[in-house]
């Protein structure tokens, strides 16, 4: 059963978030994927949001770019934390996503990452430090994707 | 019957919003009011939305600030013009605000405004002229603000 | 007989712009579209403002960029409703052509849209959406597109 | 014992991150408070880090201001969910803060708040949210906050 | 006869300008001055810039805040050079003005001092260098300016 | 005899200021042109800014891109007119060049144009439009230019 | 004899500077200090810049705001380390003093600190530890500087 | 025996990086450089700072991207003046590097250099700079390079 639901804004945002998907499916972790357009598809958002936790998801990951509705209003929907990624853009490169995910006023609060890929990447991550938190498997998958990541750092430094 | 409804994300944008209600009421234009949170109520927001144009609203203005998701929600529930407010904020001055309203992505407009109170006064000249397009009298109260304002900067000229 | 008029600062703003005229085109709404440059013919721009509402314009589109001066100043000198999309500049991406729209003085509003294409298409549809609060067919038109882009993301979902 | 680590760079910092520990109180949530700067006590960041699990906590809020370590690097030193509090600073109102915390690198995510207050509130909700996915009380007390929100909201609404 | 026309947006600019009409005054340099507003009166602005040049005046410094368009529309109609002094603004500190003034196409110059009372001051000094091309009292003004604030410079240092 | 010195800081800046030498080409204005670099040539700097006058020189057009000392610094060693044209650059796109060349303290102006290439091509229109204060044949190239122009403008209007 | 010279360029940036001068005498370090603005004397800041080395100087601290010239010019001037320290600005809070001065082509480095008033101790500091390398003395200054700061660090936690 | 530790966060920043590693070599300067990554080895980057003065460096060069913390670290953990590179990142261009390491709190000193290839270069005429004020062969080193500078940019002058 997905663990943790995989939500953008737009099928465009996919490059970016495979990222994230890549990276649970590397700590094996479940998850389920959605395009949820919070402008395009508003109710359905709403749906999404109410429903995940009842569906047994544990961590919303959602992207989005521009004026980047989607996490804020997932969050507003649920009592799960929501992890945020700012999708780059064209004309602002991702500075206008960032500001409106992580610019959170008081109450309802969104785990914002960094623009693009590297907070794909992270969001998958985070979401596995909180599932780890109750789950000895994924707690350990972290610990190993860091102590490779470790190695790797060090390999490129040894063979610097 | 109201024609333009009046919202905000916190009471706390109030003292900005104030200017918007005042120059609807100065115009002799039917307004109602409300607060309606984004993050803290989402199922009203949408209702809202849905609803606005059943019960004779026209234009919608929707003021809020930070990750401001008031009027992209709206504009998303409604096809009603919705006029989109940036409330100043402390740590970026609006610049969040505006983004988060502005930057909407193809398909759902938000037509903004300046940040802060210009802004909130406009929304209202730009509802009446909205409205004014099928209302004489309201085209003519906008036609006798501008004459005014020209009128007083001409007498500040004069007086200079 | 054109109910919108399309108008920009530059023959280079066109790749932009076009968006607009297609979005306008798809729901069939009559505009008329113009080069017109603030700053290299401003008495023609302040003739095209004076008599843009006994021409039967109902709305004006306005994109320009860098010292974007167009849209406000067609602003200044019409009561329609005008809209303003910020064009993407090569330094500042149009950071400067939002800026100079956006940020307009009370009294003088302009419903300013994204930066680039996005902003073009949504120029169309809010142009649309205030056409539709009294033409049927017009707002059937908006309707129609927003249950399109509907099914298109819900299509995406499905096959995502 | 504590199962949340409120971790601060300088004693300045605490007028913001009292509103976290405010709200941690609040929903009954043990937590320690610390004052452990990046720069001047490097080694004590580390320890800190390491020890975290170890020590039963299991997320930690850490807020800083300026170029903004403290975060970043005790995430970098333990696998348990950081939440990152950029507070405002004098010159550029946290701007600095907000992006020295929240671009993180592929690898290492920092759950990144709002900058300033609400940012420190919102700390506190997401540090519960994450602890009510193991622990019924903690998610009733977020539940419980929400709903009281959303009262204050909504009479705040109906006193309008 | 005025060689210099001072002109502002709004009579609010004042207290920014006023530091312009000073050092003018300060250099025996005539001018005249008046609040003409880009948005409110956009003939007159029309019918100054056009016939500035015939009414004798050789420069045209401009001041306007937020969305400034009057020095670059000025600009567009006179072929005197035309110096911009953006005000600062509430939420954008300025910045707004600043872009809306300097960022001009290709075709239309306006001379852009820094944001507020140092561009205030800034502009009366260019026009002056601008005049003492060809009047030898004038340049001798600006020679003159230069010594004393050098001399001042100097003293501070001394006295330091 | 040369009446415009076109200098840049560096030889990478020529592409940019070669539209400055084009533009005063185009209008029958003598000019030189050199490569001094604030930081690597100070003297040299300091120098040409002294003698500028002495030789014939009646406005300096300054291009530097970065942290652009150039044009301010030509300023404070002369009392000839200096424009300063920002440099696009590779990381901030100009942003850097426009704050360090426009945001002179009180008492030493620099005319700044927009960043790059309109900036340029900006530069030497104003340059001719104070030259042409005191000479009947630079005051119509000016004219004629902004004629050419306007119907370039129209033309293709018409062809639209 | 003064082994670092302490520049500003206009005796308005003592309130900041004056923190880097109190710095210097807490650690024994001899200092003078001047004011010489770039560009109301810009001959001194070269003659300064040119005789630091030989009157025995072996470091340069410079503040300055705005189009902040001085650093990089003195850099231009001599082969000793200059540092440079943002004055904060009213406008652009410091972000023009800052860009300013850290973007120095390559060839003239500056060592840039932070914005403000923690610039300028900390310009102190590093002055402290270059001269610290061949200087038993200051090395152990600043060694106890760092110590003293911990222990207030430690203390401030204690009490907290 | 190395006197400058070049030391980066990533592999990747070696492009940039190599400049201050090439500059370092033409001027005769020892160095080793290392790949240490702030927040996937920092216990490595706490033993290299505080390792670097024993092993006989005197001057660390740190190059970072992002949230960008090696170069703060290091100075937290040495005594040994630290000069920060901010690497130029994708979707921010590296401001966000820039306010990362330059925005030091007070007490903890980065010598902050440009973003890019000219910081790279400049860490390394800085480092030898510092080096150069106890060792006459350093000093003449740079003094070389600035004056073989200045002959380049006096001969593109003379050729063009």
């Amino acid at each position: 059963m997905a663990k943790v639901g995989l939500v953008m804004g737009s099928i465009s945002d996919w490059p970016t978030m495979e990222l994230a998907a890549k990276q649970l499916t590397a700590m094996g972790i479940d998850f389920e994927k959605h395009v949820i357009s919070a402008h395009r598809m508003p109710d359905k958002l709403q749906t999404y949001g109410e429903q995940a936790a009842k569906r047994g998801l544990q961590v919303i990951i959602a992207g989005a770019g521009g004026a980047a509705h989607l996490p804020g209003m997932l969050a507003a929907n649920t009592l799960l934390p929501v992890i945020g990624v700012p999708i780059k853009t064209r004309a602002l490169n991702g500075m206008d996503s960032l500001l409106s995910i992580v610019q959170m006023p008081g109450g309802v609060p969104v785990a914002t990452m960094a623009i693009g890929d590297a907070g794909a990447k992270n969001a998958a991550l985070l979401a596995a430090q909180i599932l780890g938190l109750q789950d000895q498997t994924t707690q350990q998958a972290v610990a190993d994707f860091r102590q490779r990541q470790r190695q790797e750092a060090e390999q490129s430094e040894r063979q610097f």
